[in-house]
């Protein structure tokens, strides 16, 4: 984890946005007895956007959390790790909504400026106790260093911590953009399951934060891919307090906000696969030359999801006839002597068949890596995509064997 | 294996339906020198029907035996095991039809009455000369007792051989259907990877073998998963010869007919789903309550085709959170609160929330076993459907990252 070892290197002040403050605190919701009980706040309030998962089976604090962000204000985000307060019915809609308003009280806030996020088993019933009991300490902890914590306290089967920052200048005003995140399974396209909170100093109106949140999801969160299960308490969410007092986002300033936004959300993404349960290897799956741009999308996802595939990954075996079984079921247009594939840039298949002995030798040393792309070339149009994935281990059937048990 | 244990305690006539011989070399195509090459021959031309792989990357032998099984009318199956013949361009159909005709020249009969079937590793060229040199000994050894060790040869990672009977009368006249299959990695719903040779001494008009093949496979083999990737050479082939010397078939004797074809099939399937790739236990997926025919089939597909589900059917985990998950992301018609589920006859939700802790204890204890049924009732409408599948275990791992290397 070459990431954690950089973060942990850096100086504190680098994990702090003007006028947002984090606390963490152990609340006993983890059967670890770990911080599992975050806490972000602005001082101000900020304009909201956010994104949630797709899943029929939305969690409890899914659905207050819509709700809260619905007029695009909030000013504090409370999340616990342990329990997904999901298939919890009225009780756990009971639960989140009392959360929020004893944050809210603490606080002095509104219980509608406060977003409210789980991640854990789910279909147990979340203690409200606990956090009663954690509430005070949760407020009166909050510094402006402590961020690394709350990203430590969101984390599940993670292995390290997920924060990344970008540093940008508007109008003559600088401002970062700092985002945390949590993975490590259920990840698909299609909003990845995980938390991520990001924060912003810059000032951005409702609407550019929105469009701005959902252009850069599509290219970073709905492009990564560890198990092909999806979530029900998936959440992105998005703080801009403007406290860097800048002026309406214009031009150049809008481009590089956006631009900053998506390296940030690259940058947590990649980690999360980086850190998908029991992966080793991390792989990129890129598509050219498809018909459709929902052709790429689908021949990236497919190839990225088969367990055929990521077994292969996992064993470093170039066995690139699961990857054309993959592109044969993936319900897209191609013809199968178009095809090209490489490993990094050793190509493996070319018309459709093998290149040969020497070039499987060669990709085969680029697998044992722990990173490399597998690049496919369909020939049939113009369009591209990529998901970035990782490879099905035994370490993975192990985690999620005995998660609860 | 309790099957291969009962198959080997029958007495050898049991693998006979008259008219049919078969026979199996060891070809040396497998690299564990094994038995790999099989044929299967009819005395008389047979009516044939046959499905294959929709994957759009169909492997040699799979466009010749769609040729040759154009006109209804077969006599030969020959399948090799160890090499698939998939991805391998012009040269690998030039070896798939020269395989025919030299199996058509051994038996004096025509090449077009020669069905050619190929499993295993995809794009390597399929070695000519072993196949040359072994087919003489292969029609040589042609034999009433032959299916037995036909159905060794096209195995690959399959633990035991896949043999069912059922034993009809029709029309005053005894009858057998005879099928021999192999799985057991690729299989999922959408015709299970796989090859399945089913022979019968019935005459059935080509018409009626297709309709009753067709109806059949949707039940049974559609209805199967191993690990939701479907292979370049699925083929399963239905011959009728004809020497039970019955008159066309009718009524009840159809009926029969059809309710035997699909009781071997259901047998080969079940076989195949319980020596899945690694598999320790095999699961009932049932879907009540659905709203339309297609949300029942999605349903029983999405839930048995989830990884983390199927890791926790390895733990012997009641996690009912994830099959709710998994149901979300299904694209269905669907309430949370609506959804009800038992592990065999233990509910463990109700009303889309946890029954408690005692039902989650006996649940587990039936999940202990291998073999058990998930049922879901949807409570959305009349529909249902259900799919079987297997357990998502270390080996599954092993012996997909290790298969080629």
């Amino acid at each position: 984890m070459p990431e954690e070892e950089k973060l942990r290197g850096m100086e504190e002040p680098i994990y702090a946005v003007p006028g947002f403050k984090a606390s963490a605190v152990a609340a006993g919701i983890k059967k670890t007895r770990g911080l599992d009980l975050a806490l972000i706040y602005s001082e101000k309030v900020a304009n909201v956007a956010a994104v949630f998962t797709k899943n029929k089976v939305k969690a409890a604090p899914v659905v207050l959390s819509r709700e809260h962000t619905r007029d695009g204000r909030a000013r504090a985000i409370v999340a616990n790790s342990g329990n997904a307060n999901a298939c919890t019915g009225k009780a756990g809609l009971a639960t989140a909504r009392k959360t929020a308003e004893l944050v809210a009280g603490e606080l002095g806030i509104l219980p509608e400026e406060v977003l409210v996020a789980s991640t854990g088993v789910i279909g147990a019933p979340l203690d409200m106790d606990l956090i009663s009991r954690a509430v005070p300490d949760l407020v009166k902890g909050l510094s402006w260093e402590g961020v690394h914590r709350a990203a430590e306290a969101i984390m599940t089967t993670d292995t390290f911590p997920k924060i990344s920052r970008f540093q940008g200048r508007a109008g003559g005003k600088d401002y970062g953009i700092l985002g945390i995140a949590k993975g490590a399974g259920m990840i698909m396209p299609d909003m990845a399951t995980m938390l991520g909170f990001v924060m912003t100093d810059l000032r951005v109106e409702a609407d550019e934060l929105r469009d701005a949140l959902i252009s850069s999801v599509d290219s970073t969160f709905n492009r990564i891919s560890v198990d092909g299960d999806t979530s029900t308490n998936d959440m992105l969410v998005l703080m801009a307090n403007g406290a860097a007092g800048n002026r309406e986002l214009r031009g150049e300033d809008r481009k590089e906000f956006r631009s900053g936004l998506t390296r940030v959300l690259q940058d947590l993404a990649g980690m999360i696969v980086r850190d998908g349960e029991g992966a080793t290897k991390v792989v990129n799956i890129e598509i050219r030359g498809a018909h459709s741009p929902s052709d790429a999308f689908e021949a990236a996802r497919t190839v990225a999801n088969s367990s055929l595939v990521k077994t292969a990954f996992y064993g470093a075996d170039p066995n690139w006839g699961r990857i054309m079984a993959a592109l044969g079921r993936a319900g897209i247009t191609m013809a199968e002597e178009s095809v090209d594939i490489w490993i990094d840039e050793v190509q493996i298949v070319a018309g459709g068949t093998g290149v040969g002995p020497e070039s499987e030798r060669k990709a085969a040393e680029k697998m044992a890596g722990d990173l490399f792309s597998v690049t496919i070339d369909l020939h049939q149009g113009a369009c591209r995509d990529r998901v970035i994935t990782c490879d099905l281990t035994h370490e993975y059937v192990s985690i999620n064997a005995e998660y609860r048990t």
